[in-house]
């Protein structure tokens, strides 16, 4: 339980930012339900009127402030810390969807939460200590010691495979290019994010790092890091089903982060063998519990054990974490399972 | 991970009872099925045939030297350590039931035996060293200690008022009388089984344990412990659904072991909170694990998923830790899961 102060303000922020992450999905849905009833036109089929809606916006600015609180965590805690923490907005959601919007969660479904918990409660009690970084000249250091720039490199070339290889034969076809694309590029995106996040942090604490041209460096990667995830995490939700790509997401992008974590800023560097092996355990329960969560909504969908929610439209706005379909969707589709492994948009082609 | 030397061999010895004891489920169901195919009878409906039957009794010597794996695992390792893996012959059985007898397993039960397999590395990562016991008086000292002497007694008056109010009222309406005695009982057992292990390790060792009266005693309180809660246990699966009395059993039972264990033999003095936290952590993950595989056996019954296996019959004999019927009894029931809560034997009362 030995979390530094700065660790236990990153572990704070990162709570936050899944609660509000999470309870901005439920007044988005609100919003939209309230805006559909009022038009009678659902966003799905064309409408806008959700954006006349205040509820949706209020909804929209608490997600942003979520969306904040996540990014300065990383420059408080490490990225083995802050990621897998990003599952507890299921659970926020799944638990205020059951309160507020009164859809009926499956058994199973409690238990994936249960395990999100205890597998974030793990974690959390073996995260790594940081070292105190007192310029983005340490961290440049990092980023340009040969592991992690072996890292970057097999990345990239991964991604040139996928994007121009596979991507176009069979990217509407396998689930795993667009998610596997998105998931490369979010290990990067996490880790320029929290090279940013300590600059902004050690600039607003007095010591400017806007004058080293790393600082600007980082903050370029960040943003070619996340527009090319978002726009492959938004390809990978159009083509497939929600319940197939968040799990596999959330497997890949998590894993890949905490891989880049080690190689980047050698968090287990004078961990025991026992704190280590606990953490990857962690991991897994909180994955597993993920994974029970979607696979209970999508057999709820299947066998209509769902409670009655009204029909309420899908979203274009699509977030990073890929967690806001999860209930958003939800009334939209009507495919079966088994269809879910195909292309939606596979006659198109 | 810093395991002595004995507990590395009572957790070597509890794996090898667990891998024991779930093997011996299925060779004792192939033996079952053998003896049916040969008689053209059915066990539960009457026939002994499977006495005759080699392979049963091969599936009977493994079980009892599981047992007796498990039993000499607690002269050498805390409880709290050797009670939770008692999960693992499940997944041992719903291995070999895949591979041996050919039963499908719905992707939930894989995801339970996960659980139970990262939950039980936890649990191992972070066991209590236990301080090495010279004497059978040193137990005798822990045994009459004020706390301990206050565990037990409310035990007892527990016990008490359920055989003797609540049994004869609500036992074959309540699945929580008949699995509540045997949890309690089971709690003593373990203890005393713990003190009289001990003893004979320290006899067999050269010490001889017994000329004091001490174990004698425990050896006593052992067998009073063991016929109570075997009785129990068996009023309960003849009474309820085993889907629904295992996992209910599973939590009270090793719960109250731990419980007892940390009073009785303070296993928790010395250890840091984070580790007492990841202890109880890890043992939530086994228990969510055990229920899914549970509810996920009854979700195939009830659905029909499951694959078709030959009907095989059920066995009198019923094992201390309740997994037994998981398998055994599968084929036998039909009632759907809504019917489990109530007696089968209503009608006879």
């Amino acid at each position: 339980m030995g979390l530094s102060e700065e660790n236990l303000i990153g572990l704070i922020l990162a709570l936050v930012s899944s609660g509000f992450i999470g309870a901005s999905f439920i007044i988005k849905k609100q919003g939209l339900k309230r805006a559909a009833a009022v038009s009678g036109v659902r966003a799905g089929v064309g409408g806008y009127y959700y954006l006349l809606e205040p509820l949706w916006w209020v909804g929209m600015i608490i997600m942003i402030v979520g969306e904040v609180a996540n990014f300065v965590a990383y420059a408080f805690a490490p990225a083995v810390l802050v990621t897998p923490l990003g599952a507890l907005s299921i659970i926020v959601s799944a638990t205020l969807a059951q309160l507020v919007l009164k859809e009926k969660l499956h058994q199973f479904g409690i238990l994936g939460c249960v395990m999100c918990i205890i597998g974030s409660v793990i974690i959390v009690v073996h995260a790594p200590k940081e070292q105190p970084i007192k310029s983005v000249l340490e961290i440049w250091d990092m980023a340009t010691q040969p592991a992690f720039l072996a890292y970057v490199g097999s990345i990239i070339v991964l991604v040139f495979i996928l994007v121009f290889h596979f991507a176009p034969r069979c990217g509407h076809t396998n689930v795993l290019v667009y998610t596997g694309i998105c998931s490369l590029m979010g290990s990067l995106t996490v880790m320029s994010v929290k090279a940013l996040g300590t600059s902004l942090k050690l600039t607003f604490e007095g010591e400017n790092q806007l004058i080293y041209p790393e600082t600007w460096f980082f903050m370029l990667v960040v943003a070619i890091c996340v527009i090319m995830q978002m726009n492959y995490l938004n390809k990978a939700l159009d083509t497939f089903n929600t319940a197939v790509v968040s799990p596999i997401y959330y497997v890949m992008f998590t894993t890949l982060t905490i891989l880049a974590s080690v190689i980047m800023f050698k968090d287990w560097d004078g961990q025991s063998g026992g704190t280590i092996v606990s953490e990857i355990c962690g991991f897994i329960v909180v994955l597993s519990g993920t994974i029970l969560l979607h696979a209970t909504k999508e057999f709820e969908r299947s066998c209509s054990f769902r409670g009655s929610a009204p029909s309420s439209p899908s979203l274009s706005v699509r977030l990073y974490n890929g967690n806001e379909d999860f209930f958003l969707k939800h009334d939209e589709e009507n495919g079966s399972p088994s269809e879910s492994m195909c292309s939606r948009r596979q006659e198109s082609y």
